[in-house]
């Protein structure tokens, strides 16, 4: 973690929040380019699960309200052509966070009809967070959004497009840089969906869902040319998320990519389930906020092969 | 790596291989569980390609006879539906290598028309290898095949099955366990195609290929009713693949799984080029034997985002 004395003049607060992708959509703030801006963002549910909500939260979600952007901030001098690097200098977690299971959302959203809720709490001193008894998840924040306005049109919050936006990347953490094309004049740069820790893939649809200030210098690069969908660079093996004692992982194989990946994770959820006592729906949960999910082999035509696997310093208790 | 005095007085020799996965298969050797086997493996290519070959054997390149299966071997107790377990614990490569662009093969083949040849000098005693000067690619051995027979029906040797075969899962290395499904008396197990290196997805159809010799524990599991794919198991982090230096990544967004693997793995192949002076083909070379390709987002509908990042440390001149 950087230091939280990082001073920042600019503000986006958590009211200064808006629901498209769009260059049409008015600054709330204007920056020099190297600037630092911190931004109040709601969690990615906008505000609709709250530390004291249940299932019945999850029964009338309205996914036309999820994952506001909070801003757009104009950088001067950004032009289309323009690259918009974005460091990730600092990232504040809520003392809670939620994960769910939102009936028609997830990667194996068929089999898992029914909504779930999981809140969890968050301790800012600590780096781990209990699932259950004998299971705490590492926590590694990010944010699940971040983006420039696209050139031309008006596009939903929750597809992420080559100007980014809900790209739920999970490596991109504090110290972590991302690289944003510039499509409109100023980027036009917003963010949100607060993640205080998810799996690759965010399989159940749902990371540790959090409400999460930060602190992001914005800055105009003219020399990154090849930038055309979002780039990240990461200066330091620090930043690699442990796998420390170790991790069990299941293949996927299958002549479609993406039904790999639904049998890699439908695989590591019954590992779990055989091996840990866990329900399929905390299985399921619990990949979505932990596992890697790797392409490993995409050439062996026809079948291809995707690896899910979990890190075992999750389970606390010996099984 | 695990001490080179493991004992094995069973041996599997090079000339004992077969092009075919099926049960009608005799074995060539047969254990009990929980015995060290020896494996001398020819190459993927099955002796096509030579420490002195140029580009016109990869025109020639005969793909019916490439990734030979060394055995069967039989273990003794191992019945449908029990689970064999490889212990993966030595691999040594030959004192060379070679990755090849093959017409026709690879991710990105429709781009990549022509045959491309690169061979290897491989130094037993090194842990890395050099592609060019100022870019040396960290070595981690692995087998690219392994697996046992099917239940019914014979097929072909490159593409993966539910029984393993060609998985080419870089992370596979000594001190990992591979867990198989059981279909056949005996298990039936048969390994091959040698890697010095590789990248997640092997992007351009082949790795540091290369002759390995090594050796494997198979014990028959009963207790793992739930491995109904390759499984794999890694007991510390020290197995985990070095980033030191950090990485730079670019994200591949599309509708369709497979196409962001390509975009990804295209946008790390233009940032190669832009900022390290290599060529196309170099590129994408260096892509297929060390990046890492992460599926990162699988639920945003309809845009789903796979990560394709490349270690810094194999660029050993700043740039």
């Amino acid at each position: 973690m950087l230091s939280p004395q990082i001073t920042s003049t600019f503000h986006v607060h958590s009211g200064q929040s808006h629901l498209k992708w769009s260059k049409a959509i008015a600054p709330v703030l204007t920056v020099d380019s190297n600037e630092v801006v911190t931004f109040d963002t709601i969690d990615g549910s906008n505000g609709q699960i709250t530390p004291s909500s249940t299932v019945e939260d999850v029964l009338s979600f309205k996914a036309e309200l999820a994952d506001p952007l909070f801003g757009p901030v104009y950088v001067r001098g950004a032009e289309p052509g323009d690259t918009l690097e974005i460091e990730v200098l600092e990232l504040k977690t809520a003392d809670w966070g939620w994960t769910a299971i939102i009936p028609g959302f997830g990667l194996l959203t068929d089999e898992f009809p029914e909504p779930q809720l999981k809140i969890w709490k968050l301790d800012p001193n600590d780096s781990s967070a209990t699932f259950k008894e004998g299971i705490r998840i590492p926590t590694h924040p990010f944010l699940g959004v971040m983006g420039v306005a696209p050139g031309e049109g008006e596009f939903p919050t929750i597809p992420p497009l080559d100007t980014g936006g809900n790209i739920d990347t999970r490596h991109i953490i504090a110290g972590t840089k991302l690289f944003l094309p510039v499509k409109a004049p100023g980027a036009l740069f917003s963010c949100g969906d607060g993640h205080a820790a998810q799996g690759d893939g965010e399989v159940c649809g749902t990371a540790i869902e959090t409400p999460m200030q930060v602190k992001l210098r914005l800055t105009v690069r003219k020399d990154m040319k090849w930038v055309s969908s979002p780039n990240y660079s990461s200066p330091s093996s620090a930043l690699t998320l442990a796998e420390d004692r170790g991790y069990y992982a299941v293949l996927g194989i299958d002549s479609d990519l993406l039904e790999a990946a639904r049998k890699a994770v439908r695989g590591i959820i019954e590992y779990m389930m055989q091996t840990k006592s866990l329900s399929r729906v905390e299985a399921y949960m619990l990949a979505s906020v932990s596992i890697s999910l790797r392409v490993s082999e995409v050439v062996n035509v026809p079948n291809y092969a995707i690896s899910a696997s979990i890190p075992l310093n999750i389970f606390t208790q010996a099984s």
